[in-house]
């Protein structure tokens, strides 16, 4: 059996033939793993934000898929290849945005449509490999991505892209932890990351946890930040980008895209290419995740807005390329991200 | 006695020779009022945000140096002129940004430098003046500003600039009530306003108060939000205006107003001549209040944010003169604002 690298911070663990999650809504208050053993459960850690983040997404999707063939096979080792496909489905309706999901996923039914005999074995070692793989690709943008970024520079991330919403290591995260350790970060600065405050709960965590050093702001600062000359680099993850380059990702990314064209500050996506949906033209298509209003009329199950407001609750937007400086992939960098480059990289 | 006009909503009463201030930290919860009978309470009222908004401030400061008159002229009327000198040092000293504190100040302080006998009755007057006229400015700002917007028209605003933020009525919620009332609105939208939640707790109540639905939205969603093509205008209040124009508003108006240029939506900014401050001639020079992190970092007392992450949370941030459409006063609106036309606006 491959054997998964262990990372400090592992939101994803497959252990004693059991999925365990890091309970991100918990975090950062309590550590707490929650256990899954069945394919619904899998599912709703994904919708209710047990885990996140599109790569993270995708590993906890495959190794759900590995539940799911095990009490498939072994209710009906001759009609397993058919009643798991329902199981795919509610994975597959677990979330809408990010792509990995619906990536990993294909990636396990190609080896459904082709079992034999008994299947957990060989879809438990897919499942790890996706998850490997992926820490494997954070390291390499890491590399990537931390080449462009100049000595005494200052960053500034929005939202969690880092070990928290991958296998491990992180993207965006990846490229900050790559930078740090070379030294060339004078700051790093987190946005809170609105409503769900991943910034504020999961990146801040993440970073103290490697004793990086982390300044938050509330995303209404973000201007005044870069005003101010502290920030070089706006540096992001991506749930899915499309064939040209558009890049969807938290809410709020497009604002600080936007500002950062204002400051003349440079704008990294830093995502593997099981980000890139090349069956999507342009962002357009891209579709986004509405959530429930109370994410923001409520904090910590207590009301704050006024009684009888609506909210719209969009958690994903999408930032056209013409805003991106450099997509950083684990097959290489995309400056200026457009259709032509990105089918070059997908085909390299 | 001049008789203030009694709105539906008053963050500030003067009653049974006593100020009462709706404690803004407690809404949309609690609908509670404090009693005030001496300025250092006034003064830290104002600091506490118990009352906030620029007007509001600046007329809160007013019946605190009403408070202050009484206590020194009851103590000595020979030397009172000279004692008060240092509550006017405490009330200007109760926050920064706003220049309204201290323009009331040095209205009340003209009427001290000239007091013969008791100087209650006359400094009262003066601040029940101040109170009065603000509320006027506001219903005529109302209806200059609603004449801009079209039928069918949808705004944003951003924190509060409505009657809680001021004598009553609004600067820019005045607009978007005029605008209400002239059926001109599709859509309220309100940003939640990040720390503090003005928005999401304030305006939302506010507007529904007066029966106005308002849909609010988290900061990271303006732009997704302004690029769907439901808001024509970004309307907000200010704190001090420099002599070009710049504007000192609630921290993410500059965010607000860079994303509306990007999408050619209109900025508009609402606040009374008592605002502009001809003293500094451009934003640079109007000095910015910080406040502590854990504005940042805990929600309603509770830590939300990973222990250990810094903070930077400057409350106010500056928008270039270049960024904003129109500045409606109660003299008039100055359209493309600049050094001249300010100057010829405060000649008027």
């Amino acid at each position: 059996m491959m054997h998964v690298e262990l990372e400090n911070i592992q939101p994803i663990i497959w252990r004693n033939d059991t999925l365990e999650l890091l309970d991100q809504r918990l975090l950062p208050a309590d550590e707490k793993y929650i256990q899954l053993n069945d394919v619904e459960s899998v599912a709703r850690a994904i919708t209710d934000m047990v885990v996140r983040g599109a790569p993270a997404i995708g590993i906890t999707a495959a190794y759900g898929v590995v539940i799911a063939a095990r009490h498939r096979y072994a209710k009906s080792t001759s009609d397993w290849t058919q009643t798991i496909q329902q199981d795919l489905d509610v994975l597959l309706a677990s979330r809408p945005t990010a792509i990995n999901l619906f990536w990993a996923i294909e990636k396990m039914r190609y080896l459904i449509d082709n079992a034999e005999g008994d299947p957990v074995s060989i879809l438990l070692y897919e499942a790890m490999r996706i998850h490997q793989d992926d820490i494997q690709a954070n390291k390499t943008m890491g590399q990537l991505g931390a080449a462009f970024i100049n000595k005494g520079s200052g960053v500034l991330t929005h939202c969690n892209a880092g070990a928290l919403a991958t296998g491990g290591y992180g993207t965006a995260l990846g490229v900050i932890r790559s930078a740090w350790q070379q030294n060339k970060l004078n700051k790093v600065y987190a946005d809170e990351t609105r409503p769900w405050l991943q910034g504020a709960r999961l990146t801040a965590w993440e970073l103290l946890h490697d004793n990086i050093p982390v300044t938050l702001v509330a995303e209404g600062a973000v201007s005044a930040l870069m005003s101010s000359g502290q920030v070089d680099w706006f540096v992001v993850g991506s749930d899915r980008i499309a064939a040209n380059g558009d890049v969807a990702n938290k809410i709020g990314t497009l604002a600080g895209a936007i500002q950062a064209k204002h400051y003349g500050i440079k704008v990294m996506v830093v995502a593997p290419t099981s980000t890139i949906d090349m069956d999507v033209e342009d962002g357009a298509a891209i579709p986004i995740e509405h959530r429930a209003p109370d994410e923001l009329l409520a904090l910590s199950g207590q009301t704050v807005a006024a009684k009888g407001s609506d909210a719209w609750n969009p958690v994903f937007d999408v930032t056209p390329a013409s805003l991106i400086d450099i997509i950083v992939t684990e097959k290489g960098v995309v400056e200026s991200p457009n259709s032509a480059k990105i089918a070059q990289l997908m085909q390299s």
